[in-house]
């Protein structure tokens, strides 16, 4: 019997399809892509040596070498075509009974490697804490303008297209509004503190350490599993398994490169280099005007987490107009193929 | 300077692009398509001749003949593969902390017509009242079946594959849970009617018909409009000016299908025939068990709506991650190109 599903930090309720043949079938199905091996392609706006193809620089991880000149790892640069412009006053106002305010906010690139074709999975781990260190800097910076609600990180790999479609980058977006999916999480976790006086995400860590099914990778700061609403097949979260509000605080980047390149080379592995979102939900920013004491409120009983999204199909129409998800693959049959493939590749690598 | 616009309805921000020639140049790419015009396909399941192809059928209009045979104008019969299944209890119940339930439910076909590739702006009014009666009929009924909390009606214009693809038809889908964007809907509806003592979509009605910028028809009964914050472009919201919260009740469909066959006609004209999403949104089923106090009052609030979604893209990841939409279609744009084409073709044909 399929069963419907709530997950408690989105709110959003699955159904999840009981039948061992449809993962079969996906995993079978799914074919093997060339990739794209060059190191450097002289199109690519992101590979080193073309730092001239960006607009100049925000940050880079450099060995004293001049900004938007060669000899960097990490880089972040403004994305050529904003939809929010970090130019201008908010502008909050009423339109008779409807809200609206400016366009206004910050739009970042962060190109990961300096070379063309290197995926994460290729990335050695202190190459990778860089990274994720960039997202926390990052974060931070854009946290001291009070006009930002919010920061948001997440790449998506394999739908870009253009010069820079297999340079690996993320994007770093600030908005003036809380995004709607975190808000939604937000009231949630808040809403189960107030009713428990425990952190929702807390719970989550507990269940599912002590339930084993659905975990890929039980490590001593952070667990990686599979929810139990996932809404796609072998969706993926990694959370601290200690109570932390915000992203940019964590110390232990360390063991979270090193569990998120062992998951990102599985899934690739199983799922045969998938499309995917990855994305960091931080706590918001607390930082801004008058409404301080609410934000740091709502914002201390949530709890951060990466979620990393495989994109085997489309949205159905039935799942655009519902908000309902169908996933046919049961997270504890993808979170056992994940565990397997894991233990065959004792050091994580493909 | 783009705007973020809130919609008040389902709580979602867009990003609206204001940049007319984003407008003309997606008119301009879009390409004319071969239309399918045979009237009959032995392989469709859904023409008429071909009624042993589907399950027996649930309903029919029909002039006297037998159920499962020719001679009907609309049919409905189940899904051949349905998701969520009739038979058996909800066994609602908890998983440690998650909740879950069997996947109980209905998941109907509404076949629109007999004819193979006869499509709504096609189709007379007398036969859109019966396709509309029908979707009445189907909600009332299931809505009988105390285990369903809702019943969506929605159609997917141009995306289906298989023998029955270029076959008008709809889905009506009830659920054991209210789809969370229905239930977002509900309680934003409610929370307006708790703070000002009128129904949300009532204010959205006057606010629009005192505008006009953003009408596309002015009824007699039904306004026809591209919300403030639309997602999309072009999405186009059809509602009763007199405040009614189930679809199921209204006894205005002459006018209705009139509009919503203009309407459709002036989209698929300007847009050359794209897919699109078509969908209604009634009140919730109150007539179950305990709860129907506290649902009733719910439902009493909501106001029922039909959308029509052009597809003019898929969703990029940043509106999947963040739950904020990207328009670079201003509704006022948008509205006015619709109107124009209307004005061109008094009888509203294409």
């Amino acid at each position: 019997m399929n069963e419907l599903r709530r997950d408690p930090v989105s709110g959003r309720w699955s159904i999840v399809i009981q039948d061992p043949m449809q993962t079969e079938r996906l995993l079978v199905n799914l074919r093997e892509r060339a990739r794209v091996t060059e190191k450097y392609d002289a199109n690519c706006p992101f590979c080193q040596g073309n730092e001239a193809q960006t607009p100049p620089e925000i940050y880079a991880v450099r060995t004293g070498t001049p900004p938007n000149s060669p000899g960097w790892t990490v880089r972040v640069v403004p994305d050529k075509f904003p939809v929010l412009r970090v130019e201008g006053a908010l502008n909050n106002r009423a339109h008779g009974m409807y809200d609206l305010l400016d366009g206004i906010g910050a739009h970042e690139i962060v190109i990961e490697t300096p070379e063309h074709s290197t995926w994460i999975p290729e990335m050695d781990e202190t190459h990778l804490v860089q990274v994720l260190r960039t997202y926390q800097y990052r974060i931070a910076d854009l946290k001291k303008d009070q006009r930002f609600r919010y920061v948001l990180v997440y790449k998506s790999h394999g739908e870009a297209t253009g010069p820079a479609a297999h340079h690996s980058y993320s994007y770093v977006i600030a908005t003036p509004v809380t995004p709607p999916r975190v808000k939604q999480e937000l009231l949630n976790c808040a809403q189960h503190y107030q009713m428990k006086e425990r952190c929702l995400l807390c719970d989550i860590v507990h269940q599912e350490e002590s339930e084993g099914t659905r975990v890929v990778v039980d490590g001593k700061d952070f667990l990686a599993f599979l929810p139990f609403a996932s809404g796609s097949p072998f969706e993926t979260w990694i959370l601290p398994k200690q109570h932390e509000t915000f992203f940019e605080d964590n110390a232990h980047l360390e063991e979270l490169a090193w569990i998120l390149r062992r998951v990102l080379a599985a899934l690739c592995d199983v799922l045969h280099e998938p499309n995917y979102v990855m994305l960091i939900h931080s706590g918001p920013n607390t930082s801004y005007g008058q409404r301080r004491g609410y934000w740091r409120t709502l914002a201390q009983d949530y709890h951060w987490h990466m979620e990393i999204v495989p994109r085997v199909r489309g949205f159905t129409s039935f799942e655009i107009v519902s908000g309902m998800y169908v996933n046919f693959v049961p997270p504890e049959h993808g979170a056992r193929v994940l565990r397997e493939k894991l233990s065959a590749t004792p050091g994580g690598g493909l």
